[in-house]
């Protein structure tokens, strides 16, 4: 990857990376053997697809159906293999949560243990999230620090929340406390190297903490962690490709995940029209935008096929608005596919459309599976998006002479 | 790479690549969205591309604009980031000066320094060609060697020359002297790392010794040194790929990258006229021929779409004569694209033809990138197209039983 940082070049160009999340499908049987994309009605698309490069992008390799953490690092450039996010901080970054260097972060649970210690709800009756929420509060008064380590603790939904330990020399390779299944104590944390040990007595003091603050309570008295993860050492973006970066996305876990390789995220209440306007008005502040776009997910994970075909059209409405911007650099794909036909996350490559002036052209009938397929731009790993932007926006000198 | 060493089998068969520099390009939205391929005339290669397979190959990796050495090097099929040819060496091959192993190689500029030491011209005022010659003559006759290294001097282009020192124990991590902008003295060369201390002493003794020559020039009175560059080590082609090699070539350049990697290499004055001509004569004294014409790559670097057309019509008209050989295999190709869209080299992955007996046939209607694209061949690195050709010359044994 050192190859591409001898490269860069300084330049005034710019570069939009419009992601629709879950873009790509399969063709569904019960609706006449298209795709999503193939059967929405996206003018815009197909006809910037014309006068653009496609292709098919793989997120991590073939087969593997990535999850949201590595199906964005691709697209940033990043190798997902070797960097990989833990579940603690990929939680943590979902409830808003800021993260520094050494921090750990640990997925919780509310959960009710009977008197006898013994786990019986490891989800504390699925409590509504206000009622967590204010005992999370509780909490937070009470355990502001664990000797020198500092605790934050932040509601996510339900009994879910996530828990931040920040101090010196903590380590996450400490076991989980919880058991995974009903009818059993939780797990004492364990070292799992020695390095840990600070870790797991803070981790242990945490419990012992927490269930004399929850003391009393008819669910919610105790709680399970797991899923501890160190924030993960990552060159920032700015760095890596020379780009400042603006990362537009609603949702907390897309906008920590562009928080996490360094770009900018602003607050941006609402929907994709919000985004957009956002992205009109800071346009020109920075030189590579990331632009998330949640729903079309969304549709695809309730196996709802219409809802994903009304998605994908609502982002071919605002297609006008990107172009008017005359951004040096468009790329239009997804971070990985969700199959109405599946109902989940899938290892289906991202339909891929690279525009800019020096890009070349193919004349496709339609931004679509089928088209990508034939794209000039060939099968390639989504991590190699990255440097194809640079490229078109002229940003990378030549190798060797 | 030793994947191919292993099933490496001799045969009397024999392969041609004929290399049109610069090739590939990009629509060119001011000649009616065509690249050159598309709008030149190529009955012949059209012809051609019926009975053969098609591709598109990248030289170095996506979104990478390769200078002439790696383009040449992943089409000889050695890994362009692996084996990396400094610029004095480039330089000094473009001079065409042979180079042995343990050679540093140097670009050298005439300058003018003030009476107090500082550069007012790093360039001369580019004296012209003859100028410089007669002093690199001069200065040649009076620095031989210095101390037990050899000092080989070879005029180059105005104010440009190339130095090459030959001799034990030299080293190329010495600073230049070169300070890059005019109004700075020369900088003294130091040393990078502790065993490149003999060459500094080389290059400074190099440099007090030139000056003495040069004393009372009116312009040329000193000399900017840079890009000092080992020859690096290559395993040489015959070696590596199991065949006796002719590179034909015209320029210094090419002739000297095939010389690099251990192909023989004539000279041979003229044209693609003369290059055909020496290849009819001495085909069947070699295994693989490497054919190297430079005016497509001019035309595109001039960013004149129509002259690279006819460029590329010149290179059509002669491949009767090359069919009329009867190679095994023939191989035509890029080494990197050059866009006259874009007047430089580009990232835009090279269009590849393949035929033989073996390779099999798609049926193109013509040899451009539309075609290249959708080839049976892929998307694929110009370095695998070396074992491609050795398989359809059977010269691979059966991998494994």
């Amino acid at each position: 990857m050192n190859l591409y940082k001898d490269l860069l070049l300084k330049s005034e160009t710019n570069a939009i990376l419009l992601v629709a999340d879950g873009l790509g499908g399969v063709p569904h049987p019960e609706h006449g053997f298209k795709t999503e994309l193939e059967a929405a009605r996206t003018p815009h698309l197909d006809e910037l697809a014309k006068r653009s490069v496609l292709g098919l992008a793989t997120p991590v390799a073939p087969g593997v159906t990535p999850g949201s953490g590595p199906a964005h690092l691709s697209l940033f450039g990043y190798d997902p293999v070797e960097i990989q996010i833990g579940r603690g901080v990929l939680e943590a970054l979902g409830v808003g949560v800021e993260l520094q260097a050494g921090d750990v972060a640990i997925r919780g649970n509310f959960a009710t243990k009977d008197k006898d210690g013994i786990i019986v709800d490891r989800r504390a009756g699925r409590i509504p999230t206000e009622e967590s929420s204010a005992l999370i509060e509780r909490m937070s008064s009470k355990i502001e620090t664990i000797d020198d380590v500092q605790v934050f603790l932040t509601p996510g939904v339900e009994h879910r929340f996530a828990v931040v330990l920040r101090g010196p020399g903590l380590c996450e390779r400490v076991s989980e406390t919880d058991p995974q299944k009903e009818g059993n104590s939780p797990n004492p944390p364990k070292a799992l190297v020695g390095e840990a040990e600070k870790t797991r007595q803070v981790i242990e003091r945490f419990v012992t903490l927490v269930e004399e603050v929850l003391a009393g309570e008819p669910r919610a008295n105790t709680v399970l962690l797991r899923g501890y993860a160190e924030k993960p050492e990552i060159e920032p973006f700015p760095e890596k490709w020379g780009m400042r970066a603006l990362g537009i996305a609603t949702y907390p876990m897309y906008k920590g995940l562009a928080r996490l390789v360094g770009m900018e995220t602003p607050d941006v209440p609402g929907g994709l029209m919000e985004e957009i306007e956002h992205l009109e008005r800071h346009f020109g502040e920075f030189d590579f935008f990331f632009v998330h776009y949640k729903p079309t997910d969304k549709a695809g994970e309730d196996a709802d096929f219409e809802k994903k075909v009304r998605a994908i059209e609502e982002v071919d409405a605002i297609i006008p608005r990107i172009l008017a911007l005359e951004p040096d650099v468009l790329v239009v794909t997804g971070d990985h596919s969700t199959p109405s036909l599946i109902g989940a996350h899938s290892w289906h490559p991202n339909p891929l459309l690279l525009h800019s002036r020096f890009a070349g052209a193919e004349d496709a009938a339609k931004f679509q599976e089928a088209t990508c397929k034939l794209g000039y731009l060939g099968h390639i790993a989504s991590k190699d998006i990255l440097p194809l932007i640079l490229a078109n926006a002229k940003r990378l000198k030549k190798f060797g002479a």
